[in-house]
């Protein structure tokens, strides 16, 4: 079997890089080790930044988005029992949607499909080889794939990385000491907006997926074990963090998924080897507060398109060079950005009183000088590509 | 001996607060433990903030400083050998001027004596008592001032902070790292503008008090000792520090003053008990990479000028009832933005390279942001008191 770029994972990642590939005239096979319903069920970031629905708009991909996403003009700042609303439209001119990336991986698939793309799903075993010649290949169980190209977008748990030799990759890890909380429930949302609390006792975040589900969060320690947090315990910790001196009400709802998940921040320079090009969390994780994790996977698979574009078309070579540099500077970028937003928001038990002072003297700037506020919400609605 | 406000210490807090009181026909006292000489030449801050300047030239204390004083329209980030221009008048229609602190002390002593004003110098041993009555007193080697209201304006190392009872003051302490080697030169300014570098080996700042002389920072461990610096190793260190791909060059010239200072953050809540009330340092400390120390110290006796004529002239005590409050509001909002320029520009060595990268990204959008950059310009140029 050959192709012409081998794709592992059909996450946003690979499959908007095959889309985009297949408008730029160039052939892929996307190889994914799980099931078509797994990945489409999937439950992951569910915030998409105006340059991602910009372009997802104009590949042709954001029909259902426009009309089943939420744009949200604004978001929440809570803290002292108070909201304090940042105007993400007023200061940027630009908006966020709410539509969730399972969705965003259904309407993918879909549309690869129906364009004749190739998606093999349950694809195991899958390995690199030969990155360093002009034919490197995808061996897995029962076959291999040819190719001119690699793109590992196979997360960051996928095996695309860890073929690159030692010594080539310089990687930076950064584990948070806090994890989240995440609970998925049947329930209308409780404000029309997401709502970024600073509470003592942690942080914890009002967020949904559609008009009926609800998505929450709580800061828990790492080490906390999803089993010993009942619905009722989760729901009595988010009726006290998200306690408001107007009365905020929180509705709740059957629980429909809950879990825990560390926080991180995680880099590998440079995003190339050879034929094999790193894209979204293969390359680089991001913790959550930023929603900026499936953003920057969509960042990473533009620039790769045009770049294999120019390569496979003309020979060009300069857009493969300067991929890694171009691509990493956006990743810093927000990775810098989610520090940020989760330093300000979470609640360090290694950290002295005096920096919580510091964090609510922050949050009372933020939430009161225009600069301020504009500066958070170019970074959350997202810098152009 | 008796007054209306017994102010302790002769530095910008005490001295100014001492003008203010006057200005409102309020009687105040001085007393200093050092001789004028030496408090005339104490080399402390040197950026005067706008609404520092705007006081001063509204209470008639600005006509040097108008005259020598240097307007600065903005300043250099230093970062990857290249500099890059916070305009902080094109950001925010503000400026700030280069001045120094002892040279606002030396009008402030000019102007309380041609005033009538009683300063004294020299007084040791000064102790507040009675802070909880009506009649408080402050008590000095070979005499005793009796007075409706004690400012308490001796500075972080001062005894008045100290005199308030255990558990009535909560005291947040933070240190930082690494501390500051300053060095005063007989040299022309190498730059016109102050230059903030960010260099691999840490910090370095090359600054002015006037078009003679220059004033230099580096950043150095708080262990370092000032014997182990010499002269030439000073200059040697910010030559590479302060090196540029444009060829920078850092004018040396004689050296006037050198020394090791550690930098930290404190702050004392409340400022007031009972009829004590904490001013400037004797409250709080920020690190200098803000240049907000002195500023802060103008603020608070502006509060307080205004809170302690209402007390005495109409007996109104809502001002001194808020003094603490409202001080504490812009003291915190300081105390976050040095942190913030603090944590921005020195590199600790506790922190990984993770966080290195993301100083540098946070710099490059800084610079090249303008909601960042006036963010961080207005409050360099200081928000509205």
């Amino acid at each position: 079997m050959r192709t012409q770029v081998g794709i592992i994972g059909a996450g946003p990642a690979g499959l908007l890089l095959s889309h985009l590939l297949h408008l730029e005239g160039v052939d892929s096979v996307v190889l994914e080790s799980r099931s078509r319903e797994y990945v489409e069920r999937r439950v992951r970031a569910g915030v998409c930044e105006q340059p991602t629905v910009e372009l997802l708009r104009e590949v042709g991909l954001a029909d259902r988005l426009d009309r089943e996403g939420l744009p949200h003009h604004g978001f929440s700042l809570r803290f002292d029992r108070e909201d304090h609303r940042i105007a993400l439209t007023d200061l940027t001119g630009g908006s966020i949607t709410v539509y969730g990336q399972q969705e965003i991986v259904k309407d993918l698939i879909a549309a690869r499909l129906a364009a004749g793309g190739d998606i093999r799903f349950g694809v195991t075993g899958a390995a690199v080889h030969d990155v360093e010649t002009d034919r490197p290949r995808i061996a897995f169980d029962g076959g291999e794939l040819e190719c001119d190209v690699v793109a590992g977008c196979d997360g960051f748990h996928g095996t695309s990385r860890g073929t690159v030799p030692a010594g080539v990759l310089k990687t930076f890890d950064h584990v948070y000491p806090f994890a989240w909380l995440g609970l998925l429930a049947k329930a209308e949302p409780s404000h029309e907006e997401l709502i970024y609390t600073n509470h003592e006792r942690g942080f914890a975040l009002h967020s949904m997926r559609s008009p009926e589900v609800t998505r929450l969060y709580l800061q828990v320690d790492p080490g906390e074990r999803i089993e010993d947090w009942s619905d009722n315990r989760i729901w009595d910790e988010l009726h006290h963090r998200l306690a408001t001196d107007d009365g905020f009400e929180l509705r709740e709802g059957p629980v429909i998924e809950k879990s825990i998940t560390p926080m991180r921040g995680f880099v590998a320079e440079p995003m190339r080897h050879g034929r094999l090009f790193l894209a979204g969390d293969a390359a680089h994780i991001v913790p959550p507060t930023g929603a900026k994790g499936m953003n920057l996977a969509v960042a990473d698979v533009l620039v790769l398109s045009r770049a294999l574009s120019a390569l496979l078309h003309k020979g060009r070579t300069d857009l493969v060079e300067s991929y890694s540099d171009t691509c990493l500077r956006r990743v810093w970028r927000a990775e810098h950005f989610s520090n940020h937003m989760t330093t300000m928001l979470h609640r360090a038990s290694d950290v002295d009183d005096y920096q919580h002072r510091l964090q609510l003297s922050q949050l009372r700037y933020t939430a009161t000088s225009t600069a301020a506020a504009t500066s958070l919400a170019e970074n959350y609605v997202g810098l152009p590509f």
